[in-house]
Parts: structure tokens; C-alpha cells; sequence
């Protein structure tokens, strides 16, 4: 059985997420309801990670074995033209065929996300599911400032959902830069993996930062104290984006 | 009755495009419905420009006369307040009051519109509704050489929606840089005022340069052939937003 990788883009709108849901249009159950229509039978669809409901991907990856000897291109295709009619929201973008021993989630060595905020007054109408509006002004340096306190290796607790199943709290975080683009608060993040919610709970303690709530002193007491219940609220998830999964 | 400035933004998804219509939400229609509520007599709202169906806005610019004195925050967010009923995809950003010879048409000097093109072989997900996909590989570089050939003061016949209502052809283009950003082609162009598609329909012509099927003299010769037959197709709506309008 050809193991294929796929290059998997979504708009997370209107979808339940990554996983699979009996009664929700989610962007594994879509993939695999497609994949079926072209193996005949159903198979699994192996992500580099979960998305929740709202988040969206530019580069999530994935990894489906097939039936029958296949053209990458031919899976590509196949897929997306099942794809039209299950969900237009996702698309897939690039397909090669890879070594059985290829896994997209335990192969991948870096996830790297995105999270948008438009910071104005103004409530949100083109980028209303695309980003997260906070209307109060963010000192986006000081929140960059902050962030580096955030990078290395760490006890991540405070920014772990409590529904994370990782076995540990600790993970090593690579690159989490702001930057303000106009009116708009960019961050960039980087790590082997996350914590379930890290990205938006790191966020949501930066907004704390961003509007003089909290010093960057108080991010890092936040981080030492090890206990979700001292972090900052969970950032939307309509701001954030999986860019690319490295491996 | 004092006059007001609103700088609004929105998302021409799912809209009839600018102009009031009986029976289809526009743009027009939803702000003077607004209007009406806080002001409690019904009055026109005049535009820098139409923009059609499907076409976005970040910058549109609107002169609305008030009934009774109101400070321009009260202005802005009442509209916003009902807006939030009537059309979540449309915002007022700013308002300022302005002098009673201010018109947001006739006092404009320049309007600035942005073209949006997603160059890439699989279908749109996220951007669906905010670019337009087109397959071919273009050459940026050649459309923007081309592109050049339209700047300056011209008959733009060959540009022109057999719609337009213009009394004159002419047109000074000022602006019509053609960019590319990964798998993005960006096209900014600004004049003093467009006719009816002439954005669209430049950048239609410009898409045969950028696939090859033009060359940059054939472009030249379509402008010189002052008639829309010899121009490429009208790029769809999605893919336009005007961004910013001088006064």
C-alpha cells in the first residue's frame, strides 16, 4: 500500500476541526469520507496535529495509504474533486508519495503557526473569522519583549488546556515574535510540538501584556506558576493558523 | 444639518455590491437603513464610487447628513450598532464631521484599488470569496512591463463595461504596479476616478500577458483599439477591493 503526504489547506469556518465528529463536518472526517470514494474503503487519516473549531491551515500536513499504485497527482486530484461537494473549505494542496515509514504527526520535527490580531476600534468585517479583534490599543514591542521570556525549554502548564492528553507539560519552544503590521498584531511561533491550546493560551497572556495589564515580570511568574489558572484567557481560535509542518 | 465623513469597510461577499436594491442587500441600502434608525427620517448616503457584487472595500468613503447635531463617534457607532443586524459585513471605521461643500464623489482626487490574484494549481479554500484563482503560471514581471503601456492619460474604450455611464472614455491612470508575493500576484493601481470595470478589465487583459497568450504590444494594441472587444475577460469581483479613497 503507497503511502502518500499531503499538503492540506482549510478555512476552519463552519468546521469542527481536525477531528473526526459523527455529526459535525470535520476536516478528517471530509478527507476520509473523500479518500474512501477513491479506495473503496475507508482508511484513516493521520495529521501532524489536531486543529480546533475555527482555526484554519495553510500547510497542515498529512499522511493516507492507498489502495492501489497511484500518480500523486492522481490522489491530488481525486481528493479535491470529492472535496467540492463534502466542503469547499479544504483543499489539498501538494501530494508525494513518501516511505511507509513516513508518519505525519510522530516524523514531523517543527510546527510552525501564525496568529493574527487586528487591533482597531472598529469590529471586524471582511476578517471577521480571520483574526481575533481586540479594539484596545497593543504595545506590540512590549509584547515581543515578553514573548522571548516565553522561549526555550519550559514547564508549559500554564498555557495547556485542561483537556491536553500530552504526557508531558514541558516542551521547548523555538520562536514566538510579535510584530505590528498597521493595524494588525502578527505572531509567530515555532516548536517541535505544543500543548493543547499553548499557541492561543500564549496569546491571550500576551494580549495581558500588549495593554499594560501585565509586565513582562508578570508573564514570567505566570509561566513559573506552572497552573493554567494563573495564565490569560484562551485567544480565539479564528486567528490562528498552522502554516507549515516541518520534517 | 451637519455633514459627516464615514471611512466604511466590507466584505462584498453575499451583497448586491454598492447600490440600493428592492430586494437584495447592498451596501447602500444597509447603511441608509442605519442611518434612517438614528436620524428617524429616511436619507440618501452618497459614496466615493459603486463597487459591484462581490466586491470588497477597506477604504470606501461616504458623506451622510444628520438631522440634529451628534458627535462623529455617536455617528459611528450607531450605524455600526444596526449594521450588526443588518449586515455583518459591513463596518464604519471612522467618521469625522465635515464642511456642507464636502461630497464624497465629487471631492475625491484619487481613488486607490487593490487586485488580489491567488497563481497556484489546487482550488482556493481560505480565500475563496477574497482572491481570484487562476491556474496558468503568470509572469508578474511581463504583466508589470506591460502594465506600463496603460499608465498616462488615454481613451480606455477597450477597458470600459458596455454599463458605464461616463460621458468621457478618457481617464488618467496613475498607478499599475504588478507584483508577486510567493503564489500572489498583486496589482495596486490608483487614478482620479475608474470607468465602470475598467479594474476588472485591465486586469483580465493583463492576466493573457502574464499566461503568454499576450504580448505587452498586443496589450498596447487592444488599448489603441478603443473598443471592449479586443480586451481580455473581466477578472471576477472577488478578487477587488478598493482600498482608499483622497480627498
Amino acid at each position: 500500500m503507497p503511502r502518500f503526504k499531503l499538503t492540506v489547506e482549510y478555512d476552519g469556518t463552519g468546521l469542527a476541526g481536525w477531528q473526526r465528529q459523527n455529526d459535525f463536518p470535520s476536516v478528517q472526517g471530509c478527507l476520509e469520507t473523500a479518500l474512501g470514494k477513491i479506495n473503496g474503503v475507508w482508511k484513516e487519516v493521520v495529521s501532524a496535529g489536531r486543529t480546533d473549531a475555527g482555526v484554519h491551515a495553510l500547510g497542515q500536513v498529512v499522511h493516507v495509504d492507498m489502495e492501489k499504485p497511484i500518480l500523486p497527482y492522481n490522489v491530488m486530484h481525486g481528493i479535491n474533486f470529492h472535496l467540492l461537494e463534502l466542503s469547499p473549505n479544504i483543499i489539498v494542496k501538494h501530494a508525494e508519495q513518501v516511505s511507509d515509514d513516513f508518519h505525519a504527526r510522530f516524523s514531523a520535527i517543527k510546527r510552525k503557526y501564525f496568529y493574527r490580531i487586528i487591533n482597531r476600534s472598529a469590529r471586524l468585517s471582511l476578517d471577521k473569522y480571520r483574526a481575533w479583534h481586540i479594539p484596545e490599543r497593543l504595545d506590540s514591542d512590549l509584547m515581543h519583549e515578553a514573548a522571548q521570556l516565553l522561549v526555550g525549554h519550559h514547564d508549559f502548564s500554564t498555557f495547556r488546556s485542561t483537556q491536553c492528553q500530552s504526557n508531558s507539560p514541558f516542551k521547548t519552544l523555538e520562536r514566538l515574535d510579535v510584530t505590528r503590521l498597521l493595524d494588525e498584531v502578527h505572531i509567530h511561533t515555532e516548536s517541535r510540538s505544543f500543548l493543547h491550546h499553548q499557541v492561543r493560551n500564549m496569546v491571550g497572556s500576551l494580549r495581558l501584556v500588549g495593554n499594560g495589564k501585565w509586565k513582562p515580570a508578570d508573564l514570567q511568574a505566570a509561566l513559573l506558576a506552572k497552573d493554567r489558572k494563573y495564565g490569560g484567557e484562551t485567544a480565539q481560535p479564528q486567528g490562528l493558523y498552522l502554516t507549515e509542518v516541518v520534517y
